[in-house]
This record gives structure tokens, C-alpha cells and sequence, in this order.
């Protein structure tokens, strides 16, 4: 793509850095752009210089957040003893949306996948078993990745939990519920999964019971 | 979507606001964009910011440009007497990148679409009509989209400039060819343009010299 300005050329160079971002669609966004006010376009640039600049993550919990603790940690409302083990941030933001998990967080940066060079040591999996014992914490709910880097993950931290003994009271360790999705057909599920879901069949009651 | 902090939801918002990006697209950008240094997203907001504040518009062809004359127009490498007309910005940089084409440009900013509400007045014409009578234009190449708009666009300007007389010499007007793009399959082309490239053919002796 050949530019008669320098000034539009950098601009479509910087936008097609991101990633899924082309040399074509970042030519779009400029011209975009280019067509708005300028404080409007102002307002985007500060806002994204702002954000990369201002943004930390929670000492606690490891989430993005706007201060030192994150709104979640420092929010009293939430349920302080009931911890819900993610891999990243959007999967914060995932459950977060659904309204329907009232604890804290403990966001692991990635799941143990040695194919990838990921063990557990480049995880916050330390700083989690020290909040386990140190922060009195009832239930760990573990929301990972359904997948076998995910299953060996929640295997490591609950073999290393059980050989930390030192816990001052049992804590009850559970993972998000796997089966067929809402609004799912069975005959389009694979095989692993609806044979799960049947081994993991749920009492029709409850099922009532927890309104879903 | 829920956020756990507002200078993360600033940034998602911003860059949901451009046209193709809904909010999960912008929220992987701005998670990417926390990934990278801080220099480096500094300098991505500065670019956009420094591009929008200072980009002109050449006040002879319209086209995008760094300074009150753009690139092509003030390159005295280039014919200055054979002008292509197009419909945006985005058609010079098309024509450009092509490497085939060594005179100046005239963007009109649209072409005449009544149903839209672009008449005549909106675009560029008046200016375009004055160039040609003051700047000794020999060859008018229209490369407008090929319908019914663009082709009542060339119409237009071709009877305003007839109408014209004052005319220092003759012109010559073009339009570029059309037919079947270089390796379309004809059972593939529509109806329409098959029977343009067959009224329109040329003799072969031309084809080889022109060396496509």
C-alpha cells in the first residue's frame, strides 16, 4: 500500500500492529477517524494512553484494576471466603457478567501446559495456596479451561493444598459444572461431553431448585 | 459486560466505538494493549492523535496530505496534465499502489447517488472543472465505480465540461476499462460486464504491448 501522506501511513502501521488488525481494515479506522472531531479522536487516544499507563493489577487477587486492591477484593458486600480460580482476566469478566458468583477471585495468569513451556511455577500458584491458608478460605471454586492442560492444573493445586496440611479447617473444592450447553441440541454435542453429562447427572430437583 | 475497573472499561468503550469492533473485539485489543510496553502504546495513542490534529486536505485534488499541497501534486516527477478522477481517498491509494499511473489526482468525495442524497453541489466539481480549464489538463481519466452512479457522475461532469467552451484546447476524456478481472473465469462473470468486455475488445497486438 503506497501513502501520499507520512502522517496517515503511521497512523494505519500503528493500528495494524494489533492483533486481527490488517493493513486494509486499519486504513478503515483511520479514515474513520479522520472523518470525526478532534476532540473526539483527543478522547480516544488519552483514554487508551491513560489506561496503559494508570492500570495495575490487584496485589491480591491479580485482576486488572484501578487501585493497588481491586473493586472486587475491597468490595465488603462480597462473600470473602469463597474463592473462584480463573485462568485470565476476560474470564473475570466473563463470570462477572452472569451475576451469578458473589466471592473473590484469584486469577492465575495461564493453565500448566508444558507443551506451551508453561509450568507452575511461571503461575500464581504459590501466592494462591498462601491465601488458601492464610485467608480463611471455605470453598475454591476452580473455573478453568475444560481441557487437559485445565484438568491437570486443578490435579497440581489440589495435590499441593492436601500436602500443605496445615489448613486451619477443610475447605471444600469444586469446578464449574460441565455438560450440555443451553439451548444446546444433543445430537451436535461430542462424545466426551454428554458422556459426562450423564455421569454427572443431576436430581431433577435440584436442578429445579437452583432455577435454571 | 461487567468490568472490575473503569480506566479498562474507558478503553473498551473507546475503541468499541469504530466501525466493525463490538465490545469482546475491543476488549481483546485493549487486553492486548495492556501486554505491551508502555512506550509503545504512548506512542500508538500519540500517532493517532498527532494524525488527526494535523492532517490536511491537498486544496488542489482533495486528497489526504501532510502539508497545504499533497505529496502528489507538488512532485515534479509527475504529469501535471493528465488528471485521474476518483470517488475517496481510499480509490488514490488503490490507484497508487498499482505503481501504473504517473499523472495527478481530483477526489470528488462521492459520486452523484440522488437516493442518498448526494446531488452535484456536495461533491467536488466546480473545483474540478475550474482545474482543467487552469491547469491545461490534456487527458481526463474517470475511475469511478462501475454503476449507475458512477456513471452518471462521468456523464455529468463530461456535458458540464462541454458546456464549458472556454476550453484553452481540447481534451481528451477516459474512463478505465471494463471486463473481466485478470484471472476471473468467464462462466463466472456476470452478464453485464461479459458483454462490455466483448463490445469494448482490443486488439491483441495492443494487449501484448501493454504488457498485462
Amino acid at each position: 500500500m503506497i501513502f501520499s501522506s507520512s502522517l496517515l501511513e503511521n497512523a494505519v502501521n500503528e493500528f495494524a500492529k494489533l492483533p486481527g488488525i490488517g493493513k486494509k481494515t486499519a486504513l478503515r479506522l483511520v479514515l474513520h477517524l479522520i472523518k470525526q472531531d478532534n476532540a473526539e479522536v483527543n478522547q480516544f487516544s488519552e483514554v487508551i494512553a491513560k489506561m496503559r499507563n494508570e492500570i495495575k493489577f490487584c496485589r491480591r487477587c491479580y485482576n486488572i484494576s484501578d487501585a493497588a486492591l481491586c473493586n472486587i477484593c475491597s468490595n465488603a458486600m462480597r462473600r470473602q471466603d469463597m474463592l473462584c480460580v480463573v485462568e485470565n482476566i476476560r474470564d473475570v469478566i466473563a463470570i462477572e457478567s452472569t451475576q451469578q458468583f458473589n466471592g473473590i477471585y484469584h486469577v492465575l495468569g495461564g493453565i500448566i501446559s508444558p507443551l506451551d513451556g508453561i509450568g507452575p511455577e511461571e503461575l500464581t500458584i504459590d501466592s494462591l495456596v498462601d491465601r488458601i491458608s492464610k485467608e480463611g478460605i471455605t470453598e475454591i471454586i476452580f473455573a478453568l479451561s475444560p481441557t487437559i492442560q485445565g484438568d491437570t492444573t486443578i490435579y497440581y493445586i489440589s495435590k499441593k493444598l492436601a500436602a500443605q496440611g496445615a489448613k486451619p479447617r477443610p475447605v471444600k473444592i469444586t469446578t464449574i459444572a460441565r455438560g450440555i450447553s443451553f439451548g444446546g441440541e444433543l445430537e451436535y454435542a461430542d462424545e466426551m461431553t454428554l458422556a459426562k453429562s450423564i455421569s454427572n447427572r443431576i436430581p431433577v430437583e435440584n436442578f429445579i431448585l437452583s432455577g435454571s
